[in-house]
């Protein structure tokens, strides 16, 4: 229990390990109760940004723009991760942000902030 | 002032009952504001989930899937809470959800994350 | 191309049969244009309203709230024609969009006036 | 029915009376239809932009931005007319569609692009 | 260190100013990181609100009702605060909230019960 | 004034004229119109697509896929007309609209239709 309180509070220190931690938990949870429709739809996400006429690379900073437009926090979180492990680099993600809050307007601001404080976090824990 | 602590202490692990008890309390301050407008909009939304050519259930699945494609996850667990309290399965929540999914696409799944969080605290508090 | 002229003059007086030819036509050509991802997400489409823990009318009436507070004619269209067909009589119709108009405001009411335009064709081509 | 060509006729080249036509005509079977609920938000939506704390224009700019924000033309048009007959000037007009413009981002260009249209039939109208 | 864990502990009972010393913080980042694009919508976001053919309190709201039918918490309480300085009157704020209820529809709702929440925090702050 | 008329006619057979000779005509009145916030968001508009970290053909997918998330017809028709003009390839298209109808959910299924309607008019007038 001891270490069960470390762990809980390093996560609350580390955004990005909390992230996959409440995600992958909950993510586990809605796959195994047997809801064919969303499983089908989990399916397509992980094939969708695979290698095509388009690079994966590419795929992700789609992802992510789209993301950034519909104003959702977690998906944007979880195409930032992919694009680091890519090694898509800073100035690529803020070109695709700034198109993001072009397009979608300056509701769009909070969650470049958010956006911003998670890339940070993402690039201290790899270093 | 230590009930208090307590109460506090439960409410945040109790999830259901720190929506409840923000959601009356603020709704109450609302109420009593006298703008006549939101007052009366928030006479509508307790009419228009009665009974009708549909059935309360039907209703407040239709309040749960629109809700949900709009991504709001206080109405979410809202029509969660109503739903559970008549009597509607699990099964029958997970495939509106799953509409909501697939009408509202994947920016839709954190939504359904949290909703799966809320649900298993309605299942938890009765059981 | 007489004839293709008269077709086309009787689809302009007719709602229902031009969105359903313009609907079928490009749908084809979209999944003629082999490319996985929008060919597996309308096969999803199709699945999702099939009888399971709920009724196919209740899914054709979650599809319809959901279209309706996210501003879709041609989805609205699409769930009304198909709740027509199963047999969903008006006053569901109107409760299920009423509903779509409380929870997503009053934007939605250009797009209820068009759907009660649109549910007027179809009981007129079926009378 | 050589009129009612007639009326059609001039209907298509003003944008004004063609939107008030069909609005009028659709809003009359809604109201007839003997639903409460789209009754009762009709109602609510004439009483919101009536005189208050904040006087009829400042309201009548308040739908405008929201229906800008949210892309619904018809509602555009529906505040456009109001304000005009209220005898909101033009720059006023404009600078509340730039900040809607900026908060709801680039998408709402194609609106603005029609709204102007809008006013321009508004302001010939009446000369 | 003893003084920032009471600084952060005052940030933690005083909404307001925990929500403008992030924005400042990821702003400055923000701003410092050389995003041309992202600089100059900051930039019109400056002077978008100022006095023009419209007074600063009507665009003030008009930014407002703008954030709260697009549902932006952070956006809401920026002019929710702005407001405040500028003496605009609770019951012109809720007027202004009420029509973005009735606007938006009952999704917007939890956000109204968190702008109440923030207007009692800033003044309680005044006072 | 017969010329006028061809010209007309023509248009409405060639949808990508129709598109640009409107799109034209009303940007101009719009900057003609001396509102400076709305000036200075169009300028940004045509810096925000220029070459940077990313090359032109991404950043042009990313305002396609942000646009079809967003469902601004125009807007996808633009980024469309664009990307054609740089010779970005049809596979590379329809896969960005794939994501983007992952990602925004089946109510994007009627602009997807209409963008494939457009591109073929695209295709068809380089010929």
């Amino acid at each position: 229990m001891l270490l069960e309180t470390k762990k809980e509070k390093k996560m609350q220190n580390n955004p990005v390990e909390e992230f996959n931690a409440y995600r992958e938990k909950m993510n586990e949870k809605l796959l195994s109760d047997n809801n064919k429709l969303i499983k089908r739809i989990f399916n397509l996400d992980t094939n969708a940004y695979m290698e095509g006429a388009l690079d994966v690379k590419t795929k992700e900073l789609l992802g992510l723009v789209a993301s950034a437009v519909l104003r959702c926090d977690d998906c944007i979180a979880y195409h930032l991760q992919t694009a680091h492990q890519l090694g898509v680099k800073k100035e690529g993600i803020m070109e695709t942000l700034g198109i993001a809050t072009l397009v979608g307007g300056t509701i769009v601001v909070p969650h470049l902030r958010r956006a911003y404080s998670f890339w940070e976090a993402l690039e201290k824990n790899n270093s």
